[in-house]
């Protein structure tokens, strides 16, 4: 199996979106810049191997398997089609990189991403989605809600957090207000503000915001307003219980 | 691009469902008679290329890339999640097949399937969705329900419908009744029933189970107030309306 077919394979899955759900040979080869013949190779296999199929009129779609898989990793998440929803919505109206963050061995992973600019290109499927715990708000706002030592304190930039001091004046903090924000802690240039989604009375996801510092440090308290209301809506709109 | 190797990728992924989430290699190898070194080239290719991740125990879960490709495929379908997990409950509850189907370019495409016994073994992805219309009860309710010229009468059975004077007045029925059922007229030995899916006022998909003739006949009543239990409970639990 070799890897680099694999991440051209992703690449063009990931070219099926809600907006472009359908895509022909050539208009695919156009927008991904690949030989015509790769490019029908390519959607020949996944078409084969059930992640693609083929509509009447040639053309290709996502398959229903992988709707099928996504429903399996997300049947025990409630919360979350509601919260991606929420996410799209705050980044589009903050112009912002939106982010969903969950909790899982102790490590700060993020699930979900929303780009606040319609025109932005699409990001590439990543392949890591671990985040520095003591350098994001993710990593303070899940780490304040659990009961967990503390993380590694890697120095990203002058203002990350990286005594045990610090750590925890900042976790009681964010407890005490209801919500995080970082100035450039991870990424110089880049501030992030974000709050605990709450189910069920249970913290089970961070939500927020990064953007340019420019952009952050003027609008910080209608930012949060913004990201508050984000958490709710994710909150308020899942669906009721079924009988 | 292999299909060979693409397929296998495809039953790897398939493997991670939501009972069982995680996988190490060892474990995996054993679950599809796989060779060990196999399985570990697989999963770390599959990996890097962003449709698993690896956990800090070394082992490996679904991407969250792969619940973005399955929401971008449900984005335009508030219905879908709900949909899903009344056809499981369904088929659960009557020990059938369940199924759930669309029209497309005037082919009838099914989506999702559930199967009641939860103790069969789980389905391969399948390449093709689309089902023959005249043969199907999914075709019945959603030709009954659309405005298009009458599909191709190919003959499976001696029960098949094959006539155009068949064909409506099976779709007048349907319309009347509210259902459709079909004993054997796609598979011998196999029957079965269903209802429309209505969202908003529309027809947008059918629900219904596929079960042995013997299992069928005597029981076809409690099977119709069990499906259309479905039907509503797809709508009713569907999420409000955000903000």
């Amino acid at each position: 199996m070799e890897v680099r077919s694999l991440e051209k394979a992703a690449s063009i899955l990931r070219s099926f979106t809600a907006k472009a759900p359908e895509w022909g040979v050539r208009d695919l080869a156009a927008h991904l810049s690949l030989a015509r013949a790769t490019t029908h190779a390519y959607l020949s296999s996944l078409a084969a191997a059930g992640f693609l199929r083929r509509t009447s009129k040639g053309r290709y779609r996502l398959s229903w398997n992988l709707a099928e898989l996504g429903a399996e990793l997300t049947a025990s998440l409630p919360w979350f089609t509601p919260a991606r929803t929420a996410l799209a919505d705050l980044a589009l109206a903050t112009n912002s990189l939106g982010f969903l963050c969950v909790l899982e061995d102790a490590r700060v992973v993020c699930i979900n991403r929303a780009l606040g600019d319609p025109d932005a290109p699409p990001d590439a499927l990543q392949t890591d989605f671990v985040l520095p715990a003591n350098a994001t708000i993710a990593g303070k706002i899940l780490y304040a809600h659990a009961d967990l030592p503390p993380p590694t304190f890697v120095k990203f930039t002058p203002s990350t957090i990286t005594t045990l001091d610090e750590w925890q004046g900042e976790l009681a903090r964010v407890r005490q207000q209801g919500f995080a924000h970082a100035v450039e802690e991870w990424i110089s240039g880049y501030c992030a503000l974000g709050v605990p989604l709450v189910h069920d009375g249970d913290v089970v996801a961070a939500i927020g915001v990064q953007l340019p510092t420019s952009r952050f440090l003027s609008r910080e308290r209608s930012l949060l307003a913004r990201v508050r209301r984000a958490a709710e809506q994710a909150v308020r709109s899942r669906p009721r219980p079924t009988s």
